[in-house]
């Protein structure tokens, strides 16, 4: 019997590789062969999941700005023989930098700039294809900083030369992208949310609360994008899925010329996890709360489908489940089981994460054996 | 596919039937045929599965003496067809009425001639063969106001007639067992504990304190039981398994030619369990907690063991489970899970045990449903 194993992170109690790493172990003391496949959505630990998938791959550093400015060293995962990075946008341009004890950064002296000097770092170090993950990052400025840290000219009505931060956006008439630094990039966008970068599900209005927009700069923020967009990408006007993502920070590595692709879908490719899913003979997937967020698009649910896809039966663990079992059914799973099987309180449950996960698989993997069994 | 459910009663939960009738009614949208056997081990409530067992068998009522001497109303199981009937002796001399606000009755004041009044009833109703549970009691008097109900005579050295009570225990020399009204009787006796009359496991020092037996009473009623066994059961000395079960009503029963057999035993027996076990294809059973006290011989263990021998996957589901996932294999299941699936406390888990166990079917049927598309 062959398993593989692709389950999300439990945050706070385990990572996707701890997991696989867990479930291996106790499937090795019943026969069960275990395969673990780390895998990632375009979030935060993109890059390390990419890194986990590849040969030959280490990290790089670099020196960038933060979103505040302050220079960090931010790293990025490269792999010299096919001279490709991937990069978390996150680790120049993260939320947590823009957090304070007493509140948020005020957005509009927030940048992007990071993610571009880090982009032109893997560049100089050779990569020739740059993947970048676009969650986790606390910036909303349209991508302007990214730009500007790539070359891209934005000019006002009288063509003057503005600064290439949020607060010349309501003056920006056009942008001279024939200078950027990533022209013979191969540069490709991993995003964790669809989203457009105006409107309710965009940058401003879905995400911006989250880092930091207050009620009073909502409207004009999500105004100013609305103008940018119309004056830079008079087509599509900032709708095309994706551009909301990172705060506009997929618009402007579309503009940029980079492909853009839900992050799940590349690293299931750069995992192969269609070709591993064909080849076992069940599926173990999880997180820490299964719910209706779940269902749109999160991991497990993602593995779920291809599960199907190849009539593989695919059990979910996670920490709390919010879902019915026929919520659970219809999103692809063959039953989901919770890591919780006794009396406890969420911090316990956190903190004994881990035992509880070795402990289901143990109760689990009799039944799969059965399986088995009924086969020979 | 067809399930057996053999579960226990969740105390405070559900009911065993009401644990079968909920399986059933989950396993029915999936397609598994469910069948429900109601179990006992001789405890409380075994006259009531028994009857569930039958067809034509109804309750019959009695006025019996308490433990404590005060007339009740008991009931017990009666199958006129067959000419039998099932006691419970805790209906007559249960623990219930030796326990006041303040603790327990003086264990010299109480008696266990109710058990043998209502063993009087069923005869006087027509039944042959008469079957008593001996769990769940208040009474450690070594069945001799049972006895003295169904007509014994106790004597001391001086061949007085004594009162048949344990007052009189350490005077008995001999009793004359000649006129006893069940004479005519097919009497057995169901033990749920295997302990002798005497000794560490036994009646006294086992489970006189759970009924009121002090520090300062435990040895003199030791050594009483002890001259008593000695007396009137010289050869075996109160020793055999079953002896010590309800204060030492197995003993009393043993003496008037009841055939003692673990409770288990017998109702497996009555619900053709086994035969029910070799005709399905998985067996789910369960109990409130598994223990290690379920090592010794409680309902889904002995359950697991049939299972075991007829090679069929055993579930067992519990509110907790205190026992390794070896343990749990060593015991006969094929696994175990528990009932609780998410952050709770104890009080919210057992008020809410009949929708837990509704869940956890819900998760465990498909996983049994790919045992049968495995077996197509």
């Amino acid at each position: 019997m062959k398993a593989l194993v692709a389950i999300d992170s439990f945050k706070g109690s385990f990572s996707s590789a701890e997991a696989a790493a867990i479930v291996a172990q106790v499937f090795r003391q019943y026969g069960i062969d275990s395969t673990g496949v780390t895998l990632a959505d375009g979030g935060e630990g993109t890059s390390e999941a990419f890194l986990a998938n590849q040969r030959g791959g280490r990290w790089e550093y670099a020196m960038v700005h933060d979103p505040c400015g302050r220079l960090i060293k931010a790293k990025y995962a490269f792999v010299p023989d096919e001279r490709v990075a991937m990069i978390d946008a996150a680790m120049a341009s993260g939320i947590q930098s823009v957090k304070t004890d007493v509140g948020f950064v005020n957005p509009v002296m927030t940048s992007s700039a990071g993610t571009g000097e880090l982009i032109m770092a893997a560049s100089r170090q050779g990569a020739t294809k740059i993947i970048v993950g676009l969650g986790g990052t606390g910036t909303t400025d349209a991508g302007i900083g990214l730009m500007g840290a790539l070359g891209a000219k934005l000019y006002d009505s009288y063509n003057q030369l503005l600064p290439a931060n949020i607060s010349s956006i309501n003056l920006i008439d056009h942008i001279d992208l024939s200078e950027i630094a990533t022209k013979r990039l191969q540069l490709v966008a991993c995003t964790d949310v669809d989203g457009p970068l105006t409107g309710t599900a965009g940058a401003v209005q879905m995400f911006g609360p989250q880092k930091g927009l207050t009620d009073a700069n909502l409207k004009d923020f999500e105004r100013r994008f609305q103008h940018f967009a119309q004056q830079v990408d008079p087509i599509n006007q900032g709708q095309l899925a994706g551009d909301g993502a990172a705060g506009g920070m997929g618009f402007a590595l579309r503009l940029l010329g980079a492909s853009v692709v839900p992050g799940f879908q590349m690293m299931s490719d750069v995992a192969q996890l269609a070709d591993k899913i064909a080849a076992t003979d069940v599926v173990i997937t999880g997180e820490g709360q299964l719910d209706h967020q779940s269902l749109h698009g999160k991991l497990p649910v993602q593995v779920a489908q291809i599960a199907r896809r190849f009539h593989k039966p695919c059990l979910c663990v996670a920490g709390s489940i919010q879902l019915t079992p026929s919520e659970v059914h219809a999103a692809g799973f063959t039953t989901a089981l919770s890591l919780i099987q006794q009396v406890t309180d969420l911090e316990r449950a956190i903190r004994e994460g881990k035992q509880n996960l070795r402990l289901l698989m143990d109760r689990v993997a009799p039944l799969l054996l059965l399986l088995e069994s009924k086969n020979v």
